[in-house]
Parts: structure tokens; sequence; C-alpha cells
């Protein structure tokens, strides 16, 4: 017997039907906003992603040589992919170029609850704009798509790299410090944040005030905070012209501004926002994006850009969490030829309905009209249509509702009328 | 600068939407039908290809060893991987299972026009039975999603296995020669299989009645010739009920018997059909199939199955090569703010169009009116929203038809209604 891999799943019909659901919701929004679709290789040389994330990145990567000794990796996000795409295909496109892609992603990572070693991303780059309604647009898109595929309640969170930086150089942080420092932030690590900066000698009271900044959503506070560090103050502004569109324009009330986001990725710059399922509990974060600069990195022309990624898997447990109904697999009818003589009929009625449309499944074991029944059951079809050797005859067939049991006689030829009730 | 890995390729937004199109289309035929789809990861078990195939898909395959050690092989082909998960997984639901799929398949294969390292299939199982009734509607199934598409011309040919092998039998061809042979069958090298032939003692009279047989659609042909070979007789008898079924049935007049098909696969085994889009050329194979034995070879437990595969890039490039008017890309509507006045307004008009499900884009560069139209025109939008001070003012957007240049007032809680005309 052989097993599936280790920390990769199959999705069976009525997992799928879940998956495919939530894909579709989520490409309207993205078409909705005017995003085109894009689709890159699942492998990409193993340099593209050791230039992006460095090499520790290695670690997590399904790498290989191909028998021509290409050096290989399965793909463990998307960006990259569609950057280098960009640069090779689209760069003499019209600006902006809105791209939004779904697809496989692969990380050595030790399995767990909601992580995967092949997992799903929806997700999206914005090229050639950065203005402050660009990047609004952007964070509205993402929270859309969340909202549109039926979450209830979710969490909103926008920060700006540059004020993180501006916070650093008034404590006078030097760079290698602030390297430590950063992902006690990224995971919201306060405490351990407080004593790492009173180690490195920072009083307690500029220690504390640091920490209110980090978290709290009041613009006022962290622009008196910042006073006289021109870049931080320019891009304070531009954050309080896009919580104003995201509120005014999108009619998203529950943005929150918090600085202390960053992403943990070194080619973020200004802009950067997560979304959060607090249903989730630890593992909450859903989405995660910002401002971004990589072309110039691969070799193209600089250029600004901004994007995000969805976890798909865990939007879909985030929906399932909170009893999310989704649709549920069903036939319209499932065709029961009683007798051998009527199976031609059967197939013929069977395709007859399904030009219309509908989905029609018919017994194709001859297995007889109770046992049929039965499956026909397991298969939630809405209603059987028997044929036997006295339906034949009159050119008719008995209608079930396999709902409340009631037949009837209909005409082979008013039969879709009959069922598109 | 970073390339995409050879015999790879980008889908770009124009592609993709041919792309999405085909996948859609194919899907709701098999939805129709009572198929559910299934998704098995991108890659599995190296062991579980080669015991299917042999060590010869070894050279074909990109194996490689995770980090822990285990030797994998991304997937050249789906049916073994949902063969594996029915064992895993499915045993135990309601028979028949239908199950179709959608997935990325790879071969390190010598790339050429329509052969890619990395290509598509959309293809099906269908599980526990192997009535005549459940293999023509399985044909049909196939058919139906060719002709579903959009393709004008299809050739379907159908064969069986058994009765190739009575043709052998009848021949007294040792097994090891039928071996050579079969490859000559499967190409339809006709001319090297007559001096084959010859070269192994056939009578000139023989090797021509022999080709003919593999040539013929005539049942009554066939069965004269097979006359007392029992499992061949009784395979004839089949094939002649589908053939019957197809017709009468499912309407597909064209269907034509070709015994001449092999599948060049050792675990099919009676029913084989193959589809061709002749417009194609010599790569014209869209569809392969028939009824085989892999669920007692994985330790599963025996029961029959069928299933066919449809090589996705080429459905794909024979509708193009018939030159199919495929769905184009397009905006409702291009909103742009005149001045920086209006930049919020433009938005909320954008996100109140996108609300009623209208695709909608809006200029992001603040790059004024001409340019804007410009880029509106690039972008294919059916109308160009106009909203500058005086529009402001009056609560007003100016409407402007992309396709004749009329432009007209509107109030902005009546643009809805307008572009939905």
């Amino acid at each position: 017997m052989y097993q599936i891999p280790r920390g990769t799943r199959d999705f069976i019909p009525e997992e799928m039907l879940k998956r495919r659901f939530l894909q579709q919701r989520m490409e309207a929004v993205f078409r909705r906003f005017g995003y085109g679709e894009i689709q890159t290789p699942t492998f990409e040389s193993l340099e593209l992603f050791t230039a992006k994330s460095g090499a520790s990145i290695l670690d997590e990567l399904y790498n290989f040589s191909d028998k021509g000794g290409r050096e290989l990796a399965l793909r463990p996000e998307l960006t990259a992919p569609v950057i280098r795409c960009y640069i090779e295909r689209l760069q003499m496109a019209p600006k902006p170029l809105k791209l939004f892609y779904f697809g496989n992603c692969f990380r050595y990572d030790r399995p767990q609850k909601g992580r995967y070693r092949e997992f799903w991303q929806a997700g999206c780059e914005l090229i050639g704009t950065d203005t402050p309604e660009a990047q609004a647009e952007l964070v509205a898109l993402a929270y859309s798509i969340l909202k549109g595929i039926g979450l209830q309640h979710i969490v909103l969170n926008i920060g700006n790299l540059h004020v993180i930086h501006a916070l650093f150089a008034k404590l006078r942080i030097s760079d290698a410090v602030k390297k430590d420092l950063l992902p006690f932030i990224d995971k919201s690590q306060y405490e351990d944040l407080f004593s790492a900066l009173r180690a490195n000698d920072i009083s307690q009271a500029d220690t504390e005030a640091f920490l209110e900044i980090l978290q709290t959503p009041d613009l006022d506070k962290i622009q008196a905070y910042v006073r006289g560090h021109e870049k931080a103050e320019s891009e304070l502004a531009r954050l309080r012209d896009i919580m104003e569109l995201l509120q005014t324009s999108f009619g998203i009330p529950d943005a929150r501004v918090k600085i202390g986001i960053v992403r943990g990725l070194d080619y973020y710059k200004g802009l950067v926002f997560e979304i959060e399922a607090p249903v989730l509990g630890a593992e909450k974060q859903l989405c995660g994006g910002g401002d971004y600069e990589l072309v110039g990195l691969f070799g193209g022309t600089p250029v600004a850009q901004a994007g995000f990624a969805i976890g798909f898997d865990r939007a879909l447990l985030a929906l399932e969490t909170e009893r999310f109904t989704f649709p549920s697999p069903s036939l319209d009818a499932f065709v029961i030829p009683v007798t051998e003589t009527a199976i031609g009929t059967a197939l013929t009625v069977a395709q007859q309905l399904r030009s219309q449309g509908l989905t029609v499944d018919l017994d194709l074991l001859r297995r007889g009209i109770g046992k049929s029944l039965k499956y026909a059951s397991t298969q939630q079809s809405r209603y059987a249509v028997i044929i036997g050797p006295k339906e034949l005859e009159g050119g008719t067939v008995t209608l079930r509702n396999m709902k409340d049991g009631i037949q009837s006689s209909c005409a082979i030829a008013d039969l879709t009328a009959a069922l598109f009730v």
C-alpha cells in the first residue's frame, strides 16, 4: 500500500466543493477590482528564491537538480515568480499592472495544524503606482476578499516600516540591535521586547513610550512621538490619507493603525498590513502585504510595487470555524432503469436533462429500484426518475421527489420543465 | 536577470482568461454527469509511479529526495495518485464513484511544440462498475467535454484490447514478438508492422487480413475474423452495445470502431478509446482512456475501474487552431478623477459599482483625463466615468461610452443602472 507524502493532503469531492467555492468567490472580487490572473510554473531556479530571501530559506525549500543539472526549487511563495515573469514579459505593458494569482506553494516544514508542506495562496501584485489611493485600494481589496468569502469577524491592522525605523532612530538603537529586536515586534512578544530594550540601556520611561507607540491605534499620539523625523512625518500623513479613504470611500470602519507590524521580510519598505481571524487563536493571520521593492533586485527597471498574499487553507479553516454554510453537493436527478430493456431510454433521458444544464446521474450497476433509491439518497439527489416497462410503453417516467417521496407520472418531453421547478 | 525554467510557461492574464474559460467549461460537463472533483498532492512517493509504469519511467520523472530522505517525484499523471487516494480514503464510499480532476503534471522531456515539462490534464476515474452503459457513458463524457468546449471537428475511435490479443492468438504470434509489434500498432505504423509480420513468417494473405481488421470500422468483419475465440466474441458484443448506446442514447453519430488502439500501457484491459483533433496534425491526440486495473496492483480490494485523461494544453491549442472566439478581457467602467479633490469620490463610485458585481478600475496614477482615457482603451473598458470639479459640485458624473465617444451626465445614484444596460 502506498501512502500520501507526509504533510500533504488529498481533497475528496466534498472538500473540493468548498475549496472551489472559496476560490471562485476570491477570484470574483479580484476581477471586480480590475485584476487579471497570472500563473507561473510550479518550480523555478533555486537562485530566484535565495536572491529574494537569502540562503536561510534553503532549509525550508524543496530544492533539487533536474536531469540536465539545473538547480530548481518548488516555489515557497508566488511574489518572486510573478516579479520574474513581469521582468521577462510584462515590463512594457501599460501601467499600473494589476495581477492576481492562485497557486500552491511548498515548504519543508514540520507539519502541524493549519501548516502543510503543500499549501495554497491567493494573492496579487500591483505594479507601477504607489499613490495613497492605490495603496488604500490594495488594502480594501484584501479586506473585501476576506469579507466576500463570508468571514464575519476579521481584524485589519495597518503599519508603516519607515515609522518603525524612525522609532528606533529616536532611541539611537543600532542596526545590529534593531535586527535582533524586530522578531519580537513581528511576533507581538512585547514582554521580551521590553526586557531586551532595558538590557540595551534604554530607560524604563523611553521603553514604555516605545511600546505604547507600537501598539496604539492613535495616529495623533504616533505623530507627536516622531515629530521632527521628516520621512516618518510624511509617511504618517500618507497613512492618515489611506485610513481616511478606507473609511469614507471603501466603507471599512474598523481598519486599525498598528505601527508594530514588520512582516519579517527585508524587501518591504513603507506600507505594511495584516488581516487576522481571531477565531483561529494562535495561528490567526490570514493575509499579509505591503509595499516593497523586488523588480530592481531581480534586474528589472525599478518601479513601484505592492501586493499581498492570503493563506487559502487558513481562510477556509476560519470559515469552517465560524460555521459557515457551504453549498452542498447534490444531483438534480438520478435516473433508474428498472429493467435492462430500459437502460437505453434511461441514458437518453439523462443525456437530455444534462444538455439542459442539469446535474444528472443514473444507475450504472443494474441494481434494481430499492438499492438505486438508496444510492440516490447518498448522492443527495432532488429527484429520482424511474423508468420501467410500464413507463417505456407510455413514453413516460415516474418522477419521485426524494424529499417527501411523492411520485407522479410525467411525459418524457415534459421532464426538463418539471425538474426546473 | 532570472529566467523561467526550460520547458515551462508563464501564463499572463489574456492567456489565463482562455485557460480558466476552458477549465470551467470542462468542469461544468463533468459535474453534469455526476462527477465530483478530487485533488491530490503535486508530488508522491517515487515508488507509486514505478509500481504503475515500471522503472523505465524514471528517465522522464522529476524525482528527488526531500530533507527527510524520502524518495519523491512530481506526478507525471493523475491516475496513480487518484487510485492511491481511493485506496487510502474512499474504498468504503458508495459505488460507483465518479471522480474528476484537473491538475498539472511533470515530465522531463525534450521541449517541443505542444509538449512541455509542466503540462495540464483534465480527466476522471469511474470506480465500481464496468457495465456497457457505464462504459458508454464514460466515452460519451469525454466526447461531450471536447464538444462542450467548442471544438468543431474531433474523431472518436474505440477499440478493445481483448480483441487485439485474439488477433495475435489467431496468428499464433508469441508474447515476445507481440511485445515488439504493439508499438507499431500504437503509432499506426502499418507498413513497419507489415514487414515485421512477414519477417515472422506470417503469410502475405494473413498479414493483409490482420492489417485490415486493425483498421476497419466494420464490426461484422471483425466478428467474422475472430469467430470461435470466446472472449473476443463476448467483448465484441459488448463493443457493439457501447456503439449502439453512443449513437442512440447519447446522439454521437460519428464514433468509430478501431481495433488498432493499444494505448501503450500495460494495465489497460478491455475498452480503449482515443479522441483526436485532426486540425493539430501529427500531435493530434487530445484524449485517451479505457478500462484498467490498478487498485489491486496498489494493494486495494480489486474493483472495476475505467477513466480517461484529456491533454488540456493540446485541447486549448486545437481550439485556437480552429479559431475559436474566446471571451476577451474587459472592464465595465474605468473611473477618472480629473483633479485630486475628486479621488475620494472616484474610489467611492468605483466601490459602489463593484459591490453591484461590475468590474471596475480607476486611475491610480493621477495622470489626467487624456492619458487616463488612453489607458481605459487599452483595458477595453466599456465606459469611462469622469469626475471633475463640476461633477463633484452637482453630485453627478460624466459617462463616456468608449465605443462611440458619446458623453452624458448621470447622477451618481443612477450610475449602476446606466452601466447595466
